[in-house]
């Protein structure tokens, strides 16, 4: 299916629409789930239990992302359930594939294809390290988001992303060369973690207005949520997608899993609109 | 399943088990499927195309390298005929899983799960870019090899890759960081495409023996096999991994496709040997 608004339109649209800039992360990871919900439904209750949070989120969120990993190890039930956490997601909240794919010509190609193409997704992360040409395929889809990983939110994030090559460091190179393809395509944005606040702010300050950055690592991985808002938005306060998963999806793991998951996305929410419209004395 | 040898020490007895560097890659683009088989069994036929391939070939290969986006793109069917494809290679053939995957934390664990548990592949190729702090769940699997992309086959590979920072290019700071996890871990590899030979020299210098270099790039992408071969083994003349996709699977798109592929791998094992092993004058 081809949208006729754009990815940033659409995204645009939900946070305005739910005046939210929260994202929700999808990623169940097994042993995580409720317990209760493992015994009564084994594999399965991936798919019960992402349901319900969807039910319990969809008017706080403007965007879920999806982590393929925790579907893939699980085979190819796991890409039916997949499936079907896709199809239960509202119209207007947007669909993000977290992938992190990076290959090549016909390769890169069947990627995009399996994430656009079969599953529909509205964007998906990739890697930058073989080049923004072998991302060629993904921006094709015209009406879809391709967010390349700038800063990762991870602890290692530094090892290359922070070598300064030829006066810079890597990182900014990579937030340069997705500014300047964007002004081609129109299609993409930048992933850059919350648990690097002073590197989002540069990279914001650098890329200007036009990009979208999808923000992780708040909740679990102790991001700021105050600075990713603060340093992730444009000038216009949109445009920053903030993630959170596990605070969220694993607020409680007894019964009342789905309103702990609404009541935590509900307080997020709220931080987020805080931090974006500060309160005048 | 674990194996009581390391991914090492199973490649070295491939590969001279069979007198053969050479890796097929089972990339089934649809599009270029024998069209008669495509008729005959819709998206089935890449199983079909797959099983078909690897019985006549099997003699002659170290190993088959598996593109994972040629049967994501096609859903959990397609993941489905993954797994039947790994179930008919026959042991002391290695299975590549060639995923590109780089992640972090929790879900790096999730994608080596998916990988090495769920298909049981005995190696695996991941990106370097999040660093390798990020790469430990793939490599806590002892007895599973793990390539990490270092010069990728791509024109694009240059953008960032070939950056200088610090002195020396962002490929060789990859593959100095893999050589030195390799002494704590032992199950490293590298990815180096044959495109880039001089740069294939290079690298074999700087990480000596110890580390299997997979040399995707010979065949379509046009990659020189004498040079890939001279420069990529070790030297013991041993640990390099040469893969050829389509110039093998696609030598033919009639009835006699897998005769054809048979031919094609047979005539590239022989230059492979004679790379390998210069005739004395």
């Amino acid at each position: 299916m081809i949208n006729r608004m754009s990815f940033k339109e659409r995204l645009v649209r939900a946070s305005r629409a739910r005046e939210s800039l929260l994202c929700v992360g999808l990623d169940p990871d097994l042993e995580r789930l409720p317990p209760y919900l493992r015994r009564e439904l084994g594999d399965q209750a991936v798919l019960e239990f992402n349901c319900r949070i969807i039910e319990a989120t969809q008017d706080l969120v403007c965007a879920y992302k999806l982590n393929l990993a925790f579907y893939e190890q699980l085979g190819p039930t796991g890409l039916e359930m997949l499936k079907e956490t896709l199809a239960s997601i509202p119209d207007g909240v947007l669909k993000i594939a977290d992938a992190k794919r990076g290959d090549i010509g016909n390769t890169a190609k069947a990627y995009a294809k399996a994430i656009f193409g079969y599953y529909g997704f509205d964007a998906a992360t990739v890697n930058p390290y073989l080049g923004l040409e072998a991302l060629e395929p993904f921006l094709e889809y015209k009406d879809r988001g391709t967010f390349v990983l700038c800063r990762t939110s991870n602890p290692g994030a530094r090892e290359f992303q922070d070598l300064r090559c030829e006066g810079k460091p890597l990182y900014l190179w990579v937030a340069e060369a997705v500014a300047r393809a964007n002004e081609r395509f129109g299609n993409l944005g930048l992933v850059v973690g919350a648990t690097w606040p002073e590197e989002l702010k540069e990279v914001r300050e650098l890329v200007g207005d036009e990009l979208p950055i999808l923000i992780p690592g708040v909740g679990a991985q102790a991001g700021d949520l105050e600075k990713a808002v603060r340093y992730g938005v444009n000038s216009q306060g949109e445009l920053a997608i903030i993630n959170v998963s596990r605070a969220v999806i694993f607020a409680s793991s007894a019964e009342d899993f789905a309103q702990a998951a609404r009541a935590a996305a509900q307080r997020l929410r709220e931080e987020i609109e805080l931090s974006r419209r500060p309160r005048r004395g």
